[in-house]
């Protein structure tokens, strides 16, 4: 494999994509959940094609390009898990002519702005803020919701599609048990406000997903949709919050050794922040991690290399601290792999450049 | 301008970029030293010609494939200042026959490889650690340098260029004297080879290159070559180490607001990771802070707004922190902008996405 590789390339190994489309696909079935994957982490029709072969057929994106993207590659059920970018209508006018469309509204200007310019027929879900405080509105914000759901309810082209969070907050939890607690907390809010609608707005659904919570719980079927996305990938990230092992990474970034310095324990990539992107885990006194490196096989990789790791990375170089008895083992012109800490903008930057390998 | 933006879009302004291409400009003639910028900031051919028409014609860039992209736009003496990747050989030689191409090496090793292989004439120049300790190779590591010399006088198609060195560390200089203190040890310890390797190697010269050194220093004349990047666009992070100031910053990110959430005086900006990249300015008590938030002209942009900035991204929202007074000055649908940390992983990121403005 290594030998086709001449610049930091995206390896995708696709029996371990497989496992975790699996995986989740059969804790959705289990719980008697729609799955509606979100596409943003991997963008790919290729790694799309896996899930399609699987028996998927609807799917959540976070902007009208994605949309696009994949309505291109035969996708006909998607949601822009993203509020509504009113300056893209003209867009969603020609998409929601052609697919299953849905968006997302967290104000009721904004949905009275959408009901004006809509030509063609949209789902509408209305964002919950459960604690992540990003976008959304709380549970508890009465008023604006029902100004919202008195506009869907006036306009011929906006169908309410029920209640939808995104508990990023998961990932800054301590711990599973923390992790389920906001779940809970989710499920019983989306839930609530379902109860007070659904009279007014039958078959309204409730829409989860974060991968942390996806990724730790054994039952889902408190919610009627998840929307998981990084599960597909994973990444040192979920591995170090626990939602998944080494073993499931299922993506590298392949990239040559272009200097070796025995004398501090370092080698030089050909791999920087327009390829990995510069997130990281952070430990005690300033210390920064921005990938695993692992050593290349035939097949895949083996497990992290213990004490080596990127410490630092600028534009198209990457410095990796090596264990003293290791630095020896790598040469310029070799090819090493490095696990990502978020998948989903590493294989952003590397959409072009990436491999599949079996 | 506003009217053509739909999604997060690079804004470019001409007239500040030719301002800041003027300044350096004039002062490498006036310090005369070749001027050889570099283009891994914009990697933009558009941005290249501002460059072309003001006599420019040797520049300096970060990969192959970014070679690649300049010498199909024309420009024939290029230096890849990154050390040599052995992987991509086949490449360099083709290019190499096209075009004036420099490389770099820090090993022996690395050397002895590329004159087995390169089958066309490149100019090598010889990369030094200054202290910032990323690729190169210390300036008293006397027996490497010998072995690379001797290496690169046996071989019929590696032409020595001399001594290169990237001082990354002014990054993290406090003030202009520490930056210029860097400047002046670097231009010692190049100066230093340079004299013990001319009476065998005439013609080498000296190549230096950091935007806050380059923009802060009055003369340059320490140095044969002169490589700043960052420059062309500058931004905030340069604006905080003290290289310029807030109307020098030529790029800024245009993008849509989607939610406004007036009760915890955020806004909502479809702009995330995948725009701006994650480069941040931490300050004390873990704040971090992603970007500037500026107003949109019909010519540009003003200054930024006090108490408004970027304080937290994912993949493709940002939130926006405003100060009370400001919060209704806003409503989803407009377009604002935001001056981002490191223009270089934002130029990057919005390739396919910029515009021009005059």
């Amino acid at each position: 494999m290594n030998r086709s590789i001449k610049k930091p390339t995206l390896l995708i190994h696709k029996s371990r994509v497989e496992k975790n489309i699996d995986l989740m696909l059969e804790k959705a079935k289990r719980s008697d959940v729609l799955f509606r994957p979100h596409f943003k982490t991997h963008q790919s029709a290729v790694t799309g094609e896996m899930f399609r072969e699987k028996g998927v057929d609807s799917i959540t994106v976070s902007s009208v390009s994605m949309a696009n993207y994949f309505a291109d590659n035969g996708w006909d059920d998607i949601t822009v898990a993203f509020p509504i970018n009113l300056l893209e209508v003209e867009k969603i006018n020609v998409l929601a002519g052609k697919i299953k469309l849905n968006l997302l509204v967290d104000s009721a200007y904004s949905t009275q702005r959408l009901a004006n310019s809509l030509k063609n027929i949209a789902g509408i879900f209305i964002e919950v803020d459960n604690g992540y405080h990003r976008s959304g509105l709380l549970p508890d914000e009465v008023e604006e919701i029902d100004a919202i759901a008195e506009t869907i309810s006036k306009s011929k082209n906006l169908e309410i599609k029920g209640f939808l969070t995104h508990t990023g907050n998961t990932y800054y939890a301590k711990g599973k048990d923390e992790i389920l607690a906001i779940m809970e907390d989710a499920a019983f809010k989306l839930n609530s406000l379902k109860s007070k609608y659904i009279g007014r707005f039958p078959g309204i659904i409730t829409s989860y997903g974060d991968t942390p919570s996806c990724s730790m719980a054994d039952d889902l079927s408190a919610f009627d949709e998840i929307r998981p996305g990084n599960f597909v990938y994973y990444d040192v990230m979920q591995y170090h919050i626990g939602s998944c092992s080494l073993k499931d990474i299922a993506v590298a970034v392949a990239c040559p050794v272009v200097s070796v310095y025995p004398e501090r324990n370092e080698l030089i990539i050909y791999g920087g922040a327009v390829h990995l992107s510069k997130e990281f885990i952070a430990g005690d006194n300033g210390f920064k991690m921005f990938g695993y490196l692992v050593e290349l096989t035939e097949s895949g990789w083996g497990d992290p290399i213990t004490g080596a790791y990127v410490s630092s990375i600028s534009q198209e170089h990457g410095i990796i601290k090596m264990p003293e008895e290791k630095i020896n083992d790598f040469k310029p012109g070799e090819v090493i792999g490095i696990l990502p800490i978020h998948s989903c903008l590493t294989a952003n930057l590397l959409k072009e450049n990436s491999k599949i390998i079996d």
